[in-house]
């Protein structure tokens, strides 16, 4: 194993704590723009189902990790400071890890991939198995408990839809920033409520209450004043940190917002099928959307085939797992739900999936999964 | 006269060359966010019209003097050294100077004016006139010929229509930048553009040939580039620079194109509308769009009663000048035409006006008009 001592002391833990239990363990990390988590787990037996709740040994926290936001050395930096973080509190080292998977944002092409793997390479003795993903595989995995199959979609300041099939092709939608139309996201509901009041105020549009309830929020006085709030600092969480404004105000029935919420379902509905749609994820793709019916026979057999080809059809469901604050249950304007309605008006096999674990433990989840089919592999060869 | 030597020589010229014309002259600035322009005309005589061209002395040109990119200090060094490259070419100094009107984007309320009106006072004798205003004021001069009355429609890489009405009263519609919903801007146009190939690219929307028009045009090899070039450099105008290739897909028959220029003649528009209707510069806004005729001879005499009634209401006619490399003619696909077409069935009475002299000559003119204003006054005073 290479030393590195770029920064110090990251490592210095291992000589002076030692090994305190003796088990293999594997790390998950999720590197978004916001902050990097991760995630220790004991090396599972072979299991199936996964226990419940999960035996996580350890958790850690650090700051950004995406190499476009911080760049390339403050980002491994960061990196390599969560795992010995997370390897210190469990009172493992790294002779303990059998498998690492490292899902980053900002991960897009196979040499990013390629850059991120030979840097872990430099920590890690070569028997460790390392694997390198966008943050996105984490969420999916999330929600699938470890399985790369399905759709994942992300709304919080941004949207993207990702698709994975099992044979390992995947696509994606949106997730091209604001200016490029990802307007399902946070960012996007909240532009669009704070252009809503511009016009209402210079006669373009409706009046609503967003005026008087987001001015009170930001605690301006006149629509006037959001161009300066809006120039004086663009960043697309501050803006997407009002979409709770924006759904009280559809829940008090104000037409505007609520035409911007069911805009932005359309959009995260799109993004979705898309997706679906060009994976070929619920098999033909058939839709009930466009059909009409003229006898009340005709639907109840239409329904009960219908039933019987899918039942006899596996393929036709797929899960979607749905990460990201825009997605959350809401009192009684559930942009989450509304977008699985969409769905499945054109896929009726899509099958929701509220995680019930963060995404790092759906990296460390897919670590193991990884590193079970290679070992098994290895296993078979011999 | 107070002597600022903030900059040393600005004003050194003055000692150096003297009076070399014997005349007395006004000043006109236009300050945008690109380019600041300053005309230095001679103070006609009461004449109307006009003489046909304008007798303009000299023209000089400096950069950017908007306060809010470039800060106070540098932009008043700009302004000022620009009205003195306007004086020493014109052979004058600041002694033959009757009026400045001073059109600089980023004016927005009084306190803005106050500002920068003092700091004139401490350039200019007091005898000399001032006036202040927003560069949108200095655009419809420019068509208007120096009146204040009308509405002034700017789009460029943003976007904004202003109202006038010679009692003083003016409103305003967009112009709060992209974030805030300026749709029918250039930079609108190609943000929108740039989207629908995205979209294209991902499967949420239909093919285009913007694809390909765009990518080559920014020597691009795939969409998923695109993120990385709008990431790399958020300019507004460098996205807006796209706008003609937009304009050529449409002009091919694209309907993706189409849609898009299409959606920013109907947001345009609306801006038009919305300040026209809250002026009631068009009097009581009676509107044509909605109604329909059961006999032709009802139409026929509809037609001549409104004539009359036109006829006898000049009110109704409004000047509306269009400023902006967004609303000038194309070969077939004529933005600036479609505008007032679409204005025209709501306010029959538009009158569109494409100015054949610069903003800063507009100012000028307005400096001239508003002196001569004055001037009768008081002598009507004595």
């Amino acid at each position: 194993m290479k030393k590195r001592y770029r920064n110090g002391e990251i490592w210095d833990f291992e000589h002076e704590i030692g090994l305190l239990r003796n088990r293999d363990v594997i790390l998950g990390l999720d590197g978004g723009t916001t902050s990097t988590v991760c995630i220790c787990m004991p090396n599972l037996p072979f299991s199936d189902p996964f226990p419940d709740p999960l035996p996580v040994l350890a958790r850690a926290v650090a700051g950004c990790s995406n190499h476009n936001s911080v760049g390339e050395t403050a980002a491994r930096e960061t990196l390599e400071q969560v795992m010995a973080d997370a390897l210190l509190k469990s009172g493992s080292n790294r002779s303990a890890v059998r498998a690492v998977c490292l899902a980053v944002s900002g991960v897009n092409h196979s040499t990013d991939e390629l850059r991120i793997m030979n840097w872990l390479r430099e920590i890690f003795p070569t028997h460790v198995k390392l694997y390198v993903q966008n943050d996105a595989v984490a969420a999916l995995a999330s929600g699938t408990m470890g399985k790369l199959h399905g759709c994942v979609l992300i709304a919080g300041t941004g949207t993207i839809a990702y698709g994975f099939m099992e044979d390992g092709r995947q696509a994606r939608a949106a997730g091209a920033g604001p200016v490029l139309g990802d307007w399902g996201s946070g960012y996007g509901i909240a532009a669009q409520a704070l252009t809503a009041i511009i016009r209402a105020y210079d006669g373009r549009g409706p009046v609503t209450i967003l005026s008087s309830n987001i001015l009170q929020t930001l605690d301006l006085s006149s629509p006037d004043e959001l161009i300066g709030w809006t120039y004086a600092d663009p960043s697309w969480a501050r803006i997407a940190a009002l979409v709770p404004v924006v759904v009280s105000c559809a829940e008090a029935g104000d037409q505007v917002a609520c035409e911007i919420l069911q805009d932005s379902v359309e959009e995260l509905a799109l993004s979705v099928k898309a997706v679906v749609q060009r994976l070929g994820l619920c098999g033909e793709g058939v839709t009930f959307g466009n059909i009409t019916f003229d006898s009340p026979i005709v639907p109840a057999l239409f329904i009960l085939t219908w039933t019987m080809y899918i039942a006899f059809r596996w393929k036709s469901f797929f899960p979607l797992v749905m990460v990201g604050g825009v997605l959350e249950a809401n009192e009684r304007w559930d942009i989450g739900k509304e977008v699985v309605n969409h769905i499945s008006k054109s896929y009726p096999g899509v099958l929701p999936i509220r995680p019930k674990v963060e995404p790092a433990v759906g990296a460390a989840l897919l670590g193991w999964n990884f590193f079970m089919k290679e070992s098994r592999k290895e296993a078979y060869k011999r």
